[in-house]
């Protein structure tokens, strides 16, 4: 990449481990890139931080009582600073060629679509968007002609599986999951499990509510809806392999019999430098892979009979329409409760299957046309899925 | 591939077994492929049921004595005969735009340099082109702008798990191999191996000679010296891993530490659609790859103490000029013998070692300048090592 001008390039979400594991990147490649905007929720001295590591044109905290501390922590650098949800949403819509969308949950939507929106390149690491509102996000992507570039593991993988071929000509994607703390544990047990049971992720360090995704394996749902609109992939064609060891992270089938598999060591900064450099290739410090090392790679199939969970997202995705939104707010939810210990480990796709049966009861059947309908629907849900919390409760004791 | 005129194609060495799945595959899409020319050796009858079910123009054996019979097995069928080696080059150079070339050993080289000369695509099944003469012929490759396709499962993996992406940004290519059947024997009882312990091969059914060659790993050695001629990667970029499920072909490691691999059951068909289809998919009937049935994949470093082949591969393709020529022409002596009962398996590596060791005093160093020199030269050494024989079998007894 020597000799090209540099890539101007934003960072949303630049004070999470994401955003953090993107700053080393380009720090290490800083003469490749120019970074115009960095913004954070409301981590006013770590964004300084950034910003003076990186030499950012601007900093941006979208909390704006945090506004004047990020002031005065970069007063005299000549980084340009600003606050509040709008700024951050103008912050996102400079002109950039490329744009790390890591802010997550529902604060990232709006930045994301107005990366989105200016028509570059956006490395998605937030799974809102295509879980709540993906046929309206992928229709903002196709009429802006951005590129998106998913830097999750399992999705990075089969991006790099993929290798630019045409998705007709693929038999099968292959999502690989850990299987989660309760991978051998009996239907009886895991759903008396309680929260500090499922904090135990083998693999990865993360936080509380994708943990306990992981260990219902409601995250590799959410994953499957998510292939399903990064690939335009139907969900006959997707599939989830359960493998302990983390070390594929995702496979395609070709319609040959041929399959490409995409594999790393646990270092987020592998799928963040696959996306920052793409179509090359930035090097990366991160541990290799040693499969000798390694010695054994395990699989096996997923039990939809003790992971009810996956099965929903299955069906979701089969069903279409609202079906993920309704799947997604409702698992929010239910997850909470769980965390707050007020509904057992059980309940979790319980309350998520009654919710959808609610919904559907009532109607709430049509996929949301624009992100803003996904939104209204999103915030729906949640009221629908905690009127149902007491019924959930009152099974849990 | 639909609308697309027919592409033609040729199939060198028809009635082998790569031969017959491409003819198996070519069956399968009759309507996307118009075949110009069937070769074989010498089996008339098998060639001219292949012509037939192919629809060819022309069937060729290159075994003169063998043109009658194929002559008579085809009158009134339309399809054009032709007989002896001469014949076998002209088809070669008919102007298609695919060429299967599966004609091994020696005999192949004249017919693949025509198939590359006429600068379409050409699958290559066989290895003695890159091998004993790789340097000058890549550089018929380029200047004829033909496309090499490697089939065999390691290097077709390789190339799809690089997936059109510069070699600049590999940092590691790693080819599996399956171990042999001696990959938990002592170096001691490796040594007194008999012919009809290395012909037990745990994954594939292949010929005496290459069953060999994977038992003392010369196999994986040569493949290693293909490798750096097909892909252009120096040596200390490619690796072996011994993995004995032979289910992860091949994988390639990019700078960022990304690692893509390729896959697929044990059946030729696939890296052979591969090709064919190429850069697009055609549909096969080949056994899928079901990595929760397989269960556990597991993966050692090579023991070049217990297999020096594949030491003396390496340390061959390093020292680069003729050293992999006379490698490859004193183990084919070696393995002869030892087939023939005249040398033990431990004799094996020796008389390679042996063999580089006379050609490097006797001046025989420089890198063949043309496939001729190449062909010389591989004389040369094939009779330089039997010379050597005697001595070796004198160890043996």
């Amino acid at each position: 990449m020597t000799g090209a001008p540099r890539r101007r390039v934003t960072v949303l979400g630049a004070t999470g481990s994401v955003g953090l594991a993107t700053v080393d990147l380009l720090e290490r490649h800083a003469s490749l890139f120019a970074v115009e905007a960095v913004v954070a929720n409301s981590d006013a001295a770590g964004l300084a931080a950034v910003a003076r590591r990186l030499n950012a044109r601007r900093a941006v905290v979208s909390d704006a009582s945090a506004g004047p501390a990020l002031a005065a922590a970069l007063e005299g650098s000549g980084v340009a600073t600003s606050a509040g949800a709008e700024a951050a949403v103008e912050a996102a819509a400079l002109p950039v060629d490329w744009t790390m969308a890591a802010i997550s949950g529902a604060a990232g939507l709006a930045p994301t679509i107005a990366a989105v929106r200016q028509g570059g390149a956006v490395a998605l690491a937030t799974k809102e968007c295509l879980v709540c509102a993906g046929a309206a996000f992928m229709r903002e992507v196709a009429t802006a002609g951005a590129t998106l570039l998913p830097v999750d593991s399992e999705h990075n993988a089969l991006l790099q599986a993929l290798g630019g071929q045409s998705v007709d000509d693929v038999e099968r994607m292959t999502l690989t999951a850990s299987g989660g703390p309760f991978r051998t544990w009996e239907a009886e047990r895991i759903a008396r499990a309680r929260p500090e049971d499922a904090l135990r992720h083998p693999t990865w360090s993360m936080g509380a509510k994708i943990t306990i995704d992981s260990a219902t394996l409601m995250n590799k749902g959410l994953e499957l809806i998510e292939a399903h609109h990064l690939f335009a992939i139907d969900a006959e064609r997707l599939d989830v392999v359960v493998h302990p060891q983390s070390v594929i992270h995702g496979l395609v089938t070709f319609r040959d019999g041929a399959v490409t598999a995409g594999l790393a060591a646990a270092d987020m900064r592998v799928p963040i430098a696959h996306a920052l450099g793409h179509p090359q290739r930035l090097a990366t410090p991160a541990a290799r892979l040693d499969l000798a090392r390694i010695g054994s790679l395990t699989f096996e199939a997923p039990d939809m009979g003790r992971f009810p969970a996956l099965r929903l997202a299955r069906e979701a995705l089969a069903a279409g329409g609202a079906a993920a939104t309704v799947l997604n707010a409702a698992n929010e939810v239910a997850v909470a409760a769980f965390l707050a210990r007020e509904i057992g480990f059980g309940d979790i796709p319980r309350l998520v299957e009654d919710s959808l049966e609610a919904a559907d009861r009532q109607g709430l059947t049509a996929a949301p046309e624009t992100i803003a309908e996904a939104i209204d629907l999103d915030v729906e849900i949640r009221s629908l899925a905690s009127g149902r919390l007491p019924e959930a409760r009152l099974r849990a004791h």
